[in-house]
């Protein structure tokens, strides 16, 4: 991604439209930050595009959508996504690495020896390691998340002590350097979060406001606790194959 | 998108991945909807993965992102997208139409009369006519709101108006086969109500289970009423030339 891109994000691009560039306040500083999402055959779009709201909020000097090679990379739901950069463009010392989830993806990428090698390479050095959803798998196939406490999807949490974490019910989860959040739409939650320990809570809250995130869900029923006992059973049965094949995975990898 | 693609979406992957194609039950059953999201230069990505990450969770038989010219789309932010049919490939009879917001490439998707003759004549046949943030003002401009309660982007909302739509304060408002949601981050919650409304409240649940959508925003600042003061009023100012802009251009195309 350019700096010419990244200087029509949102909020600079509201605050310099149309009635002239003396009209209102200037626009907010642009952030030094540098930020790689990883993007991967079959990711979850909304994994990645909650936590790249809130943090195309910073303005931030970089922030790549990262990937192996430089094709367009396919979603779980089949949508095609154009990567900003490949591995070998990531310089380190990055401001955040971040690694979405998926499913069946999410277990080829983790088997993936040059992207497992991506992912540790910057996690040594990256001042904060994320991720929503099953992306914590990959995290700790990359070893990065051994002796910390972190999250993942309600299907997946439970496997993460096969890499040495310890699991937490949690919607995001911070110890130290390491951010984790719960599944899918956590990367909402997850991105303000990253916003307010870059930056300040004033900041987050800005963001939260232009992303109008005020959530209503019009049911209640996004853990298995609060989903009603049949709709949690059922999907706990749905996703047993995938969850006994991850953890297979956690064990060949180890 | 192919049939291929759908049937790898998030709860057939998970249903049949890895042990067996006997474990487990069986994936769920096709949907036999067709839904097209509209995306232009400049739309706001999470505009969109929000409804789309719910709407895919039907399995619908097309789930199509559609520009006006097969070449890939850029948001807001710069990320640059495939579209899976242009305007032509789109038939009558939609289940539903969704058109997402964004800033000044909303304001130049309102006035561009491919974009707005394509709206308006899908919106004549689709079953749901729907928006997330800003694209309410697109809805607006092709001429589907008059005479709707309609709801948008908290910066926009008051324009509606100029379309003949009766202004809304709510995160998604149902008007007959309208179906509007507030700003960028509201599109998890109009995904979901789209959901209940075209199988049942028992299948929204599910599809809200499998995204772990039970939000936990780590500020409360995401309507101007909830947010500190100082911070409503530094956003009011910074969006006020654009929403100066978009009122312009509704005037204009009246």
């Amino acid at each position: 991604m350019t700096r010419r891109s990244l200087a029509t994000a949102v909020l600079a691009a509201a605050a310099t439209a149309g009635t002239g560039a003396h009209a209102g306040p200037p626009p907010p500083a642009r952030g030094k930050e540098r930020i790689a999402l990883l993007v991967y055959p079959g990711f979850t779009a909304l994994d990645l595009f909650g936590p790249h709201n809130m943090l195309s909020g910073l303005l931030p000097e970089k922030l790549d959508l990262v990937a192996r090679t430089p094709e367009p990379v396919t979603t779980d739901t089949g949508v095609k996504i154009l990567p900003s950069a490949t591995f070998a463009d990531i310089a380190p010392g990055l401001d955040v690495l971040f690694v979405p989830g998926g499913t069946k993806g999410t277990l080829a990428a983790m088997q993936d020896d040059a992207t497992r090698a991506f992912v540790a390479r910057h996690g040594e050095t990256a001042r904060y390691v994320t991720s929503v959803c099953t992306g914590s798998l990959i995290l700790g196939a990359a070893g990065l998340l051994r002796g910390y406490r972190a999250t993942s999807h309600w299907v997946t949490r439970e496997i993460l002590p096969e890499f040495g974490a310890e699991p937490v019910e949690a919607r995001v989860v911070v110890d130290r350097n390491r951010v984790t959040g719960a599944g899918v739409s956590a990367g909402l939650d997850l991105g303000l979060t990253l916003v307010g320990l870059l930056r300040d809570p004033g900041y987050a809250q800005r963001v939260q406001l232009v992303a109008e995130y005020d959530p209503h869900p019009p049911f209640d029923a996004g853990t298995p606790a609060k989903a009603p006992a049949d709709v949690t059973a059922d999907m706990r049965a749905m996703f047993a194959p995938f969850a006994a094949e991850a953890r297979k995975v956690a064990q060949a990898l180890k």
